[in-house]
């Protein structure tokens, strides 16, 4: 017999293989299609670990790894809120709390917990560790973006005020970062992929 | 003007973007299609904290998670080589090796090094994460498989002492995930998923 404990768990891993059908905004950059959020995660879980000299001095890059490999699970309940979309970000935050009652409830009592914990912070965006993982959450789109022309801002006519005004919160968690996304944004500006 | 070491980390950040239309043999659950590599990197590295008490005392789970999420990009340019290919099997270290070194010959000298040690730790097996890494590896696309009725097995007529042969070097690793592998190959022999 296997530990109920065990069980669990594999339900749970079972259930977040859905997020490899969520599909978000931006898209990969060798195939025409869009990128999904088990894609994603994966890939600032990666930056985390990369682009660690530029978090603040002690932020702890395990915890920032395991809140962005979780963050984006809600969605599994809770769908995809594109970040210019300014209606469907007014019920985000009622909808991804509901979505992680249930998702995170399918784990261990204690995990529970912990899973919880680990989003709760990571949008709540308070802490060093919370402040780099959204800073790496919202640089990655934005880089593949720039590289695939500024398809995904082109669909929803985004202007590069509304790029600016989504991440000047980041100024002061990675300065070297913060000059790459303004660089990026305007050079994207100029080149027509966002709106003036 | 961009760091010269920055342009380096980007630009290996965007190489790695081709993990996800590299396909695996595994399917995902929810849609007819394979896992690709991205997906499957970051699905075992959620499992790396999800299952971590089942790991040998002291493992230093930080860096499963990193080796994880390393591991198998030097499938760009390697491909991927089916676990029950032997032939493949046979030319797998050199690919890879060659592999290694153009990809994270991207990166700053230092996070070469770096990000080839943990690959290099990963492929040599010997250390404790290196064992629980290559595990999870191991084991999400057993249980992915035995959740869909065993269905890339069948593709590939692969028989139960098979995967019991890729998986016996396990048992020390982790009693408790080792017992979960031996019953999910013993039912899915019993159900016709596994060749006898």
């Amino acid at each position: 017999m296997i530990d109920e404990k065990l069980k669990k768990q594999i339900e749970f891993m079972l259930e977040l293989d859905k997020m490899k059908n969520l599909y978000r905004q931006t898209y990969v950059l060798h195939e025409d299609r869009k990128e999904n959020d088990a894609e994603h995660s994966w890939h600032i879980a990666m930056m985390a670990f990369l682009l660690a000299e530029y978090a603040q001095p002690d932020t702890d890059i395990f915890k920032v790894m395991k809140m962005l490999i979780v963050h984006d699970v809600v969605e599994i309940d809770a769908g995809d809120t594109y970040c210019y979309d300014y209606e469907g970000y007014k019920s985000k935050a009622e909808r991804e709390e509901k979505a992680s009652q249930r998702i995170f409830g399918i784990l261990p009592e204690v995990q529970k917990t912990e899973f919880y914990s680990l989003w709760r912070e990571f949008e709540d965006g308070l802490t060093p560790e919370a402040k780099f993982a959204g800073l790496l959450d919202r640089l990655q789109p934005i880089i593949l973006n720039y590289s695939k022309n500024g398809i995904s801002w082109q669909e929803h006519t985004v202007k590069s005020e509304q790029v600016k005004d989504r991440t000047k919160q980041f100024a002061d968690v990675s300065p070297e970062l913060y000059e790459l996304i303004d660089k990026i944004i305007n050079d994207s500006a100029q080149k027509g992929y966002l709106g003036i």
